[in-house]
């Protein structure tokens, strides 16, 4: 099977991305620049496509980028600090983001004759980000299905995990999370106290991985 | 009602936009490029949103365009000419082009809290788009529905009309026709011959609305 797995380079599409190689896909990542200020992400991405030696394609939506302003995550305002489960972590939405991303990897599928689209989307994401809910990716399963004359199949392996659950997996295919980057600051180190450095942490904690990260703060 | 229309510049988009105007709507409109040649398209739609008086985004992803690459439509091979209906006109097909307009379509809603997200597909599409078909759009319009806390409504007032009967209604609603711009080819002139400016033509024709293109073959 041929697969296309859209890879921001943090450790849940990194593990997607082994996962899927793991299962034996012809695998082609996909990048997304859509003006977030975290861009070591994307040197993430490519280091764990050279390691698994898979094509990796850079979409740069450097010239649309204004419509995902007003968030955190792109504007110029303070990163929010602390727990996901925090009202001021819904700074971080990105106005449809996800359907940004799913809809660029679905066109590279059809470019590349895959047959499916991989998503990292898991189980803690649903409470703040509306477009990582189930019922919403199943929604755009079915116009994935639809969207060329052969279906695309939209999979997201990880929607009914939690973040430990995909460290405890990673752990098992050595993906080496030491390359991966999460931090939405896109400092030198991971910072430590933003929402996904929490969760992060967290994860490693919960499934008892060795936690190869630099944190800024401890 | 705050609505955003997806504007390429062409006539089905055009005479959207001025229904939805004539509907009391508060209109923004969004033109991609995407890579495509015919960028006369955009200096079109910049004189219908000037008619109009409404604003205007221009969302460039030129830096994701290789995603495209491979339809006439984009590339550096023949623009075919004939009917819609021939098997050659296949070539035209942009890949998933449609979700990648429609979710940037629907980031603009989000972020500029408008109700809903207007595209001007029509029946004649069907034939050679996957992605101009009915069913297509419920699936989109489902997860528009989903994709942010406040649901989206995408329509597409003219799926169920032809070409003849979107001239038919610019016509009462005296859309400027002639500032709008159909051709694949992308030169000075309407080239008369491709598949956009055959259709155009024989929609004039068949609503019986006065043609104002200059063609360039007659």
């Amino acid at each position: 099977m041929k697969s296309v797995v859209v890879l921001s380079g943090g450790m849940d599409s990194s593990v997607l991305a082994y996962w899927s190689k793991d299962q034996g896909d012809q695998v082609v990542a996909i990048t997304v620049l859509y003006g977030q200020r975290h861009v070591k992400e994307l040197d993430a991405a490519r280091v764990i496509c050279d390691r698994l030696g898979i094509k990796h394609e850079v979409a740069d939506l450097g010239g649309a980028a204004q419509l995902f302003a007003g968030s955190a995550l792109t504007g110029t305002g303070e990163v929010p600090h602390g727990h996901y489960a925090d009202e001021s972590m819904k700074k971080t939405v990105v106005p449809n983001r996800n359907m940004v991303l799913l809809s660029l990897g679905i066109a590279l599928a059809v470019r590349e004759k895959a047959q499916r689209v991989l998503y990292g989307a898991h189980s803690g994401d649903h409470a703040i980000y509306p477009d990582c809910r189930p019922e919403y990716f199943r929604a755009m399963g079915q116009a994935a299905m639809r969207c060329d004359w052969e279906p695309i199949h939209l999979e997201a392996p990880f929607m009914d995990r939690d973040k430990a659950a995909i460290a405890s997996l990673g752990n098992m295919l050595k993906v080496p999370f030491q390359e991966t980057w999460s931090c939405y600051e896109g400092g030198e180190l991971h910072c430590g106290k933003c929402g996904t450095c929490v969760e992060r942490r967290e994860a490693f904690q919960l499934a008892n991985v060795s936690d190869p990260t630099m944190y800024r703060e401890a």
